[in-house]
């Protein structure tokens, strides 16, 4: 048991009580993909964690297997994409669609559509799927290369909240090893529920939970290898029979899962603890896909479980607790959006606790990852009734997914078009796109209150709450053609991009911009490194500050633009992070500066995009002679931050 | 010293000499790149290797680092490529060239290309740095998964060939550890040597080295970190100063490396035996720099040595006792050649040993190492004089690279401009994608004696002996967007890929195509697997023949494509290497099938193309109605196979 603890933790050799006096900046119950990544960003930014988990070791087998693309941008962000891809997982690029042949004669197939079609800019335009263990198991690598361990089987007994028992440690948490025997009481800045469905923590809250959609159903998960003669068993499948229906998943070394829906509460004879036995589901299966054969080799993993539609009113009562993933939000798995939304919740959560107790944001920032997240897991349960409806209707014509899938611009007749408008919007929701955090504090929308002309230009083609576009260009100091999106790490800073246009006409505001950067009381100068007159020259992302790195995009080619000349000292000393974008793109194939181009930032005069930490847009500005654009940085930091920025006011 | 043999060489716990029954497939001496790659390959198809090193450890510092798009294509395909990315090696894109001011106030940029322009078409068109040790390690690694273990520190004191002693194991070798003390005597059916310029079995051997350059140089090598306000520290660069040259390379973690040549053959003092101080180099480099400043913060690695061009008159005298890499060729470093000539060496001689040892080709495929390779010896040899001489003579103006780098057709004009007509020739070879193997018995190009309409049909744009094109592609199993050139890995066998046109138009080719395959004596059927009978379905690659792995492409797009019904029983079993070839391409953008027009293959009627296990075209035929396609390629593997295919004459 020692042995998984916390060095610091260690009591010897025997079993014992550890002091009460034992302090961490979180602890976190629960070491599922929501818990994991939550522990991981933290971890690296020096965090103090405990972490916990009630199972003997990680996932061993079934759970949560598909990663959407968006997800991939974040793990591979994280720098964890390539241990993810050495497992050699599957990649579902299409969805295949059988029904029955009007003959009787069994299944065929009525169509396919792209899982991510090219209207979507996505990186990685595939589900990636990989048993959940694994996932788990890359995480947990990381957790210990920064010194973490999760401590098995431990399970939490008991928490509470008590500023007046300490108020830089208010929570206070029991936790037990599952023996019952060793037993531990901790205090915490934070804690942490990333239990699943069954949260203790949330009980103990009381936190109702709400269901959108009444109906619940059984599920039959299997696992395994099959020997088949069915063309589409490395596909992603919907397959409706006279026999009943079931969903294909291929996965890493031959294995593919199949999903069987065994009950359902509209059914005659509803029982949510009815059945089906590992025979049944296969030769349930095998009725279903005639004329096709199916055997199985050998089953990895065979569960059935009840699930229904569910959202927890709260994700925190006092913003000391939290909860995040299935703790808050349970849904049928058909869109394979479960872990995925785990993954955005904790990344959500976890820079505005680095930002809180870094001394960087207000409190209040807290605020925002209830307002944040919920709104997504109502819109993915809305969406999850949606799209099963959307699949069970009728059979997608061919013409509708060609016309869905074409590389073109939207026009009114396809929006006509419920099915096509309905696929968009699903493909763009099953790829992790979609997801728009709604104008708040952190995302300036057209909306905000703090109108100028500055913010928010014309034409500009982000949205506030949503992802950055992708855009390839050529970083200048070692000509290596890179993605712009990716060249930050998720190291808890803002991203400034300032797209400088054409250096001729930028020039002055370019260099206006450095000036008002550099005086005192602006956002950067606030919030500047303790230790900035020690830092290595060769620190690329944060010379200056931990909550902000810096990117200068021109619009020339690369052998045009000379660092020392064209870009002010103070941004020149992110010279890893000055690019030339002079890459051509297929999706503004006539214009010449893409990056800015896809931005919608006209390319000569630019403009200033600011991306929270976790790649969301959180306001565009213009990049304009005089002390303007600065002037609107500081306003929409010292919203939300903890000193006074250059004389704004908390209220702006 | 024990720990480091082979399990089943351990004589216990005590020294003694092995018995004299030790016997193995290769004895391999030296565990640089051309001995770890040769040492891999046949130890994943199985073969009892020995591998000694006289090194304590793997290279630590210093040594090789450039790793060429070719070679990248070459470590992907042997799975290696991930492994590699992971040290994060630096990539350069462009060479800048840095010569004296006319003002004499120090250097400046005159100009810079592409390390690998667009009009070669590499997946990865960059140099990959990194330090050899870092490589070794990978290949050590993948090594002791297959159970060999780099034996250190041993070498070899001697050896002979001697058929009558022993007719299956020809080769003695006296192997013995460095101390003097342990020694051994082991037989072998090749031995081979990846020692390095000063090889002791080529001295043995009494091969002759011969000069095509007769000057030699010093070189000085610095590898360090440093501080420099030196723009182009991250680039490739060639310097030229009034205070001298060097040469700037970028590595992985902030290291440089700089090259410095510190005397030449040329000098009127000449003196191979020249040196400079770690001190001197950097002072050196301090002057050459001006007016820009560096520092060093650490070297890590320094090292004075002369060198001047060689290569080894014979690569093998008796098809028994081999050599490769350094041992055959060496040239200067300026080019970043040696590794990855290195490489390519060890690759060509892997499959061939395979295949003979394997009973697949007639013994006198070996004859085509040294043919093949010696060649690419030579021209390296004349190209690295010809690369010195372009870089020396003058710096090229702006808007030659600009018509060099252009990315269009080559057309007469720019042809008519030597320097052009030179960069494009130095692009090719630096890149690796200039490797061109004369016609000869496994490179059947038109001026071949087999004479037929079907073999080197009519505007197909491929070149025996050179590597086949890059092109993508819909895998139809699964509709994964792929790599068509990369889907069959480094596995030792032939690549056949039908590239089947419309299905309408050529089904029936394809029919008569498996029909005169699944023949009696065709070249699949002559080699079979022994355990046909009991290959998993699972098995992607040879579920037939370990020789033979068939790809099967389709000008269609994926959704109109069903295995069942379009690809004959045969070639349907390679069922995960069925594709459409339905992906836009940049290359051909009018195309509607990239990858037939690519190739120069009819999008109608198609085509057919061998590749050789080590990725260069053997053979292309039409693909034709009746027995004439298969009767071209029983005629081709007939003439180096060891059994006799389909009635055909030895001789043909």
């Amino acid at each position: 048991m020692d042995k998984d603890m916390e060095p610091s933790e260690r009591v010897g050799d025997t079993h014992s009580f550890s002091a009460p006096s034992s302090k961490y900046d979180i602890v976190i119950v629960g070491a599922g993909p929501v818990g994991l990544l939550l522990s991981t960003c933290l971890a690296r930014w020096g965090y103090k964690i405990r972490h916990i988990d009630n199972r003997p070791e990680p996932t061993k087998t079934g759970r949560a297997d598909g990663i959407q693309p968006r997800s991939l941008d974040l793990l591979r962000n994280m720098g964890l994409k390539p241990d993810i891809m050495a497992f050699e997982p599957a990649k579902v690029y299409e969805v295949a669609f059988w029904d029955p042949m009007s003959s009787g004669d069994g299944i065929h197939r009525t169509g396919t559509w792209a899982s991510c079609p090219s209207f979507i800019d996505a990186r990685y335009p595939f589900t990636t799927l990989l048993h959940q263990g694994m996932i788990e198991r890359v995480f947990i690598r990381d957790l210990n290369k920064n010194g973490v361990d999760v401590q098995r089987p431990w399970t939490i007994k008991g928490f509470k909240t008590d500023a007046e028992a300490d108020a830089d440690y208010p929570v206070e948490v029991d936790l037990e090893h599952v023996d019952g025997i060793e037993k531990e009481k901790v205090r915490a800045k934070y804690l942490f529920s990333g239990e699943g469905a069954r949260s203790f923590v949330r009980e103990q809250l009381k936190i109702g939970i709400q269901h959108k959609d009444p109906i619940a159903h059984v599920w039959g998960v299997m696992d395994g290898v099959v020997k088949t003669d069915f063309p589409d068993i490395k596909m992603k499948c919907t397959i409706h029979s006279e026999h009943g229906s079931i969903m294909v998943i291929p996965r890493e070394n031959n294995l593919v899962r199949l999903y069987i829906q065994i009950a359902s509460s509209t059914d005659k004879d509803w029982n949510p603890r009815k059945t089906a036995s590992e025979e049944e589901v296969q030769n349930s299966a095998k009725r279903i896909l005639k004329p096709y054969e199916i055997e199985w080799e050998r089953v990895e993993w065979y569960s059935v479980y009840p699930i229904g539609q569910g959202i927890a009113d709260k994700y925190t009562l006092d913003h000391r607790v939290f909860m995040g993933g299935d703790a808050c939000h349970t849904h049928s798995p058909k869109a394979g959006q479960g872990m995925n939304t785990a993954f955005l919740d904790a990344l959500n959560l976890a820079w505005k606790i680095h930002h809180v107790e870094a001394g960087f944001a207000d409190r209040s920032l807290l605020e925002s990852y209830e307002s944040e997240r919920k709104l997504v897991a109502e819109n993915l349960l809305k969406f999850d009734a949606k799209y099963a409806a959307l699949f069970s209707q009728r059979p997608p014509a061919a013409k509708d997914v060609a016309a869905a899938t074409a590389q073109k611009d939207r026009n009114s007749e396809e929006e006509d078009n419920q099915f096509i408008a309905t696929f968009k919007e699903s493909c763009e929701f099953t790829s992790g796109y979609g997801v728009a955090y709604n104008p708040n504090t952190l995302n300036w929308s057209p909306t905000h209150p703090a109108q100028s002309s500055i913010i928010n230009p014309k034409g500009h083609k982000l949205t506030t709450g949503k992802i950055l576009h992708n855009s390839n260009v050529t970083r200048v100091v070692d000509a290596n053609v890179v993605h712009l999106e990716q060249e930050i790490p998720l190291n808890g800073s803002y991203r400034i991009y300032l797209f400088a246009g054409k250096p001729s006409r930028s020039q002055k505001a370019l260099s206006d911009f450095a000036t008002n950067l550099n005086k005192k009381s602006s956002f950067l100068t606030t919030y500047l490194r303790p230790d900035i007159g020690s830092v290595s020259h060769h620190e690329k992302h944060n010379p200056h500050s931990h909550f902000f790195t810096f990117c200068t995009i021109f619009a020339s080619k690369r052998p045009e633009i000379e660092i020392s000349r064209d870009v002010p000292e103070v941004l020149a000393r992110y010279r890893d992070h000055v690019y030339a974008d002079d890459i051509w793109d297929h999706k503004v194939p006539d214009a010449t500066a893409a990056a800015h181009a896809k931005m919608g930032l006209d390319p000569e005069s630019g403009g200033v995009v600011v991306v929270r930490p976790d790649g969301y847009v959180g306001i565009v500005t213009s990049l304009v002679e005089g002390a303007g654009t600065v002037d609107a940085l500081n306003a929409y930091f010292n919203s939300f931050c903890s000193k006074n920025i250059s004389g704004h006011k908390a209220n702006l």
